[in-house]
């Protein structure tokens, strides 16, 4: 068996990658998400090895001394970060496993994986984007201002990510952003195993 | 409108790539069969513009030396190659232009042309390929024995290639090529004017 892929998606806050995500691993049992570790407290409902790998500040910071996650941040006094540990256990059983990290991390985690893949979700225009938050009904003006605001310093990185995926109907998106992920496992690259052996049995004639 | 994939299709020979690509062209018509230039002698039935461009020496000499062939080779006394305007005319309405050559081709198309897409098509084992051969009753066992040689020199050459495409079921082969082509749109350097309007777009907030 092939070892899954591991594909990172990014996008901008409002793009729609949790509902996404939900759905792809709701049509697809090929995929696991991989669960972050944190220091905040869990809260009602939240499951520990489920939501989170809840974790106390001594715990998190042995992991970052140990090398033990692919990637880590710190926001508003809280650390998050990918546990390494269950990402390749779940790519060593052929998983594909999908990590819904922020741009920084994103360009961390390719450094350390260069096989990684990185998908950049956007909705199809900046109109739409605002209409997508305004339509949460959860923010004020202000905030979403601010989040379009940060959408705008983000979008220069999205050259450095492999696939743009426009989201602009979920269905659609979801299919896409599965070929795209099942097409990489064709690449030359991930069947060195194939030609390996192809080429073995060619010497034979 | 994006401009079209330009992909070279190569593999061994018996693997089965003309009755691949004929397939692909039937069932889509976002694809145009790069057409090869020749100053071999046309056969019956073959048409000018359609199957080949019937050239003679002179003028085929001419397309080298002006750069008007992305690739060509000689063969027993023949030229072939392939022209540069059809590709770009085609790519240009936004068609996916196939070419199918072989990897030598392959290789200097990728040179020229560095975003061309390579594939590679493979019969799923060696015993395979022999009986695909074998089973055309068109070669004597010498010929056949000296195709698989040759494709065990080729074989070297695979990882070259950005995908590797086994053509084990016929109708399986052809969506896996349909998808990997389609999904090439999707990368971000191709979609460069995209990211740019968005963010230009994002900058009004």
């Amino acid at each position: 068996m092939n070892k899954g892929i591991l594909t990172v998606v990014s996008g901008f806050s409002g793009a729609g990658k949790g509902t996404l995500m939900k759905r792809l691993i709701e049509k697809y049992d090929n995929y696991a998400l991989s669960i972050s570790a944190t220091t905040r407290q869990s809260r009602p409902r939240e499951m520990h090895g489920k939501d989170y790998f809840f974790q106390s500040i001594e715990e998190f910071e042995q992991m970052i001394a140990e090398d033990q996650l692919i990637e880590h941040a710190n926001y508003v006094g809280n650390y998050y970060g990918t546990p390494r540990a269950y990402v390749e256990e779940q790519l060593n059983t052929g998983k594909d496993v999908i990590l819904e990290i922020e741009l920084q991390g994103a360009l961390k985690v390719k450094e350390k994986i260069p096989d990684t893949l990185l998908l950049f979700v956007t909705p199809p225009n900046a109109k739409n984007l605002m209409k997508r938050l305004t339509d949460r009904g959860t923010e004020g003006t202000a905030a979403i201002k601010a989040r379009m605001k940060r959408a705008g310093e983000e979008a220069v990185y999205m050259d450095r990510y492999d696939y743009l995926v426009i989201n602009d109907d979920l269905e659609t998106c979801v299919e896409q952003i599965h070929q795209i992920i099942q097409d990489e496992h064709f690449k030359v690259f991930r069947n060195i195993n194939f030609i390996e052996k192809i080429k073995d049995e060619l010497k034979a004639f």
